[in-house]
């Protein structure tokens, strides 16, 4: 098989300028502004994070590259190539693996990154997918998890909830609104939520060193949330879900209430932005009750096994 | 199992200080000289490339890693960091994941470089584990597959064949000697073997635009093809091993005439350089017979499935 595919993907492999050499050497050389290189990687595996008999292969390409875009917005870094590697079972028809390759340049040509290489191999089990991607951090640098204080607002991108319904494979990831306001507004933190709303932002707020005071009243609630909980009558809510599901790829952000006040009434990006809570100093992550007082918030989302 | 887990790996993973963020955000953030970024990535799986029921998670850890900068090594590229991702079965004891690591570790002390990340999964499949690597190119620069003339000069380091009797999980990545020698002579052309001297020697033929001839009494034939040859008593002579077996992970380097004897009389490394023909304008690949003409020579090596 390896040739014939190898070829095939080859001659397909999107390539920007800043791929110095490309897809047929032992390795790939990449040209990074400012000598830094933002890089991360993410595994699918047939069964667990897609079901590879129920889907459009090209969905599954796409999103095993878009979960790892969605790394590099949240780091506020601007993608510049993709290394794809995979074991697929030795009988998948060579259609379903030009499909998953199509639904990675799909992302590819849209966000103008090379493919730079990879390792296509065939074993008798299901398809596992790994993805790295590289970026280079904008000029103003990288935003990390870890720049929160107290007092700063916490601000999320979108809606959350019910990803399971389709939107955890097709979702945009937050690319382009992460680098227009790295551009714009002081960043003290973000982070991308991949594991659920409540999980990502503890993360943040433990990372940070202080806590997370949440206005459940305000959480945007994706239609997929609400759909989930009536579909699934099994007592979880649509806040439940919006704050548990995970892989809705949207942002949760850190800024100061000035930074706050300016960007919500800027309201920049195509997409809502919204205010949910804000950092505090005590460590864990709350709920605001109506009396002004505060409640422990369960942390739930998920954790990979 | 993930929070332990990669807590362990966080709290153990080597750090130089060319990783500027490590595990635990989004993404890791790198430094590479020069703007430039070697990038290599192979995903080795159980029941293919190592069987996990008969060897310790220590040398597949290793060699996870080490294939990865024999890569890096025939790019004479110096390794910078790696990223790790796998999918272990979901029974598999937590020791068997930390010798895994611990095999990794090994390397990353050896070569002074970053565990920079990953991706940690379970399923219920065997293991698959697929590491990405990154390297900056020397200060002469980079050297490619593709820069063989007519003329040049075939040397290789070491000796080939029978690797699958221990060496293809214990071999030393060329990574020193690849630098050592890039730093010295001027390299027109190199590759790793890793699918079989004949097969990398064709590719790298291939690449250039022209063909090799081999002179086959020249080949450095390990001591492995020997005794593999005799153990299986197929038919398949230790030659046969040495031209075909692969995952020696030696290079194969093209010189000019005048740096091939320099090189030869210097014997630069801690192991031998050999010389075992020559590119030739006839595209293929051939050996030299004792009457001094040439027949073709068939290309044998591992071909992925």
């Amino acid at each position: 098989m390896e040739f014939e595919f190898v070829d095939w993907v080859r001659s397909r492999a999107p390539r920007s300028d800043k791929l110095l050499l490309g897809i047929g050497d032992d390795a790939a050389v990449l040209e990074v502004a400012s000598q830094r290189c933002v890089v991360t990687s993410d595994m699918l595996m047939d069964g667990v994070d897609f079901v590879l008999d129920d889907t459009d292969p090209r969905r599954v390409g796409r999103k095993a590259l878009a979960v790892n875009l969605s790394d590099l917005a949240a780091m506020a870094a601007r993608p510049v190539a993709a290394i794809v590697s995979f074991a697929a079972p030795s009988d998948a028809p060579l259609d379903m693996l030009r499909n998953l390759y199509a639904g990675i340049f799909q992302l590819t040509e849209e966000y103008k990154i090379s493919l730079a290489g990879g390792d296509t191999n065939t074993w008798q089990h299901p398809l596992a997918i790994s993805v790295t991607a590289f970026g280079e951090p904008s000029q103003r640098g990288f935003v990390t998890r870890n720049g929160a204080s107290p007092g700063d607002v916490i601000l999320v991108t979108g809606s959350f909830g019910g990803s399971l319904l389709g939107r955890h494979l097709d979702f945009q990831p937050r690319v382009a609104e992460a680098l227009a306001l790295q551009e714009r507004y002081r960043l003290n933190a973000m982070i991308d939520v991949s594991d659920g709303l409540s999980l990502d932002l503890f993360r943040v707020a433990e990372a940070s060193g202080c806590g997370a005071l949440v206005d459940l009243n305000m959480v945007p609630i994706a239609d997929d949330a609400r759909r989930l909980s009536k579909q699934r009558d099994d007592g979880q809510t649509p806040l439940d879900h919006a704050l548990g599901d995970g892989e809705d790829f949207e942002l949760i952000i850190a800024v100061s209430p000035e930074v706050a006040c300016q960007l919500l009434v800027d309201q920049p990006l195509g997409i809502a932005i919204a205010r949910i809570g804000e950092f505090i100093g005590e460590r864990g992550l709350w709920q605001a009750m109506p009396d002004g007082t505060r409640q422990p918030l369960t942390v739930c989302g998920y954790e990979h096994q």
